[in-house]
């Protein structure tokens, strides 16, 4: 699958991923209004809506973008049929051939890693069938067990072929509280990087591996020395615009070769219609191919 | 909510709660045949196996364990009709008056924890109308993202009066390849557990806080240390039975006043059937309820 996403970075010059990370507040009035309607004020109604709006995005950006990320916190708030929205955003972003990373940041001990991965990435038997229950194509991981907590997880990748992103250096402003306490003179998010590394060098695609990270377009200085300490892995790099992060904090993400990161942009791009001239509600699809197509113009400025 | 945890451990002299994680190969057989049969070879019938599996245990003990912690990864491995089954459980143990923990171990950025927070302790609007997701009465949370992924879901006890079990040391052998590593003379799970004293500081029930702990029983000495950090959050000891931990192992965990930390059982419990002498899969609900039995002795001898 890593293979798969660094075709289409390079094949569509776009190192982007869309997040799709649907507030409440952010589907535009007529989808919402339509779906309770049909469904009266009610969590499944919401599951519509927010579907809707992520197929209307899809559908504008499924041939300039590789990738989209949807945040399934955005949809676990709604319950049981907003969890049935996120399960269709990713078959449907999966029909468009987009790939797709889930944002679920899981992890916990060996047994229930396990059974994580078999939800994100893997699959189960019931009797003699067999079903992919998310069947996302990449899942981003929290380190704080340690090994036995990603261990499993990087098994269902190898049986799968799919891939992590594990959580380094993340872009919220208090990441630093516990990530940047030096141990031995280095900080935990760099004897984090570190291991992102050693776990990665097993687990080769072509020229990346398939196990990558995430650090934060808000800490460039940190992303410098962590592209050098995981050079095989992909950095997933999310901060870019809402959260403060410019093209210009992206470069040290990146290898020479122009690869080896992945910028996501969220509300940015699925709450385009607020903000670029010319668009409104109603148009928001093609608010947000244009602010896709304004971004990979933005990042390409850096190279 | 912790109030009413403390008054049910005190009032049952029992400071456990038994750890609803149905593996499938856990489940009776005869409950797994009658739900194939009722919907094939689909997740839907394990959604519904196990939850008549939970349903058995729930009506079994009820009365003599305080708490239940379902472990979502587990439900979560079964897609939607595993996470219908998920909040089926939580309704159901708590129309039987138990208090119960969703051990989802999330955590994320601001935001994206505050979509968390709704879903698994909060409510949200549709409209005029308002739904709690999937109402849980405390939740697990990752700190790796430090305070303001930690905050929303703070914010959120205060309104719903419920509470959080932060994860300090967690009961896997590798937890300690980041939690353990030494930072100006201190483990780093020592300075979470700090944190976890200042939040629960602000966030006080009558003699515990709200905020408590996840802190492994394969780890008495840091239970020991911990405990002082943290004199007034509650700690939630996993690792008790399978994985090893020993009555002997808990005592650092509680304070003088015999409170302070509640143990939990998972497999010794629900999968008592197998082990316990005089039972079998169809009396696997009795066997929960003697194992639970077991386990309350076992823990009295510590004191």
């Amino acid at each position: 699958m890593i293979n798969k996403l660094v075709s289409k970075i390079k094949k569509m010059e776009a190192p982007i991923v869309v997040g799709l990370d649907p507030m409440y507040e952010y589907v535009p009035s007529h989808i919402m209004k339509a779906s309770i309607e049909k469904y009266g004020e009610t969590l499944e109604a919401v599951g519509d809506a927010i579907f809707e709006y992520n197929k209307g995005i899809i559908d504008a950006i499924y041939d300039i973008a590789p990738a989209v990320k949807p945040q399934i916190a955005m949809y676990e708030q709604f319950g049981i049929p907003g969890l049935v929205a996120f399960k269709k955003t990713v078959d449907y972003a999966k029909s468009k051939d987009m790939v797709v990373i889930g944002d679920a940041k899981r992890g916990d001990i060996g047994s229930t890693s396990k059974a994580y991965a078999t939800a994100h990435i893997g699959k189960i038997k019931v009797g003699s069938a067999e079903f992919a229950p998310f069947d996302e194509d990449f899942v981003t991981v929290n380190p704080y067990l340690g090994s036995d907590g990603i261990n499993p997880f990087i098994d269902v990748c190898k049986e799968e072929k799919k891939g992590l992103f594990i959580l380094v250096k993340t872009s919220n402003p208090s990441s630093g509280e516990f990530q940047d306490q030096e141990i031995n003179g280095k900080p935990l998010y760099e004897m984090v990087g570190q291991k992102v590394d050693e776990w990665g060098k097993d687990c080769m695609g072509d020229d990346y591996s398939y196990i990558g990270a995430v650090v934060g377009a808000t800490y460039p200085e940190m992303g410098e020395v962590l592209r050098k300490v995981m050079p095989k892995s992909y950095i997933l790099v999310p901060g870019y615009g809402a959260q403060g992060g410019t093209a210009a904090d992206l470069k040290p993400f990146f290898n020479e070769d122009g690869l080896g990161a992945i910028v996501n942009s969220s509300r940015g791009i699925i709450c385009a219609y607020k903000n670029l001239e010319g668009f409104d509600e109603e148009s928001f699809a093609d608010a947000s191919r244009q602010a896709t197509i304004n971004m990979i113009e933005d990042i390409k400025t850096i190279f």
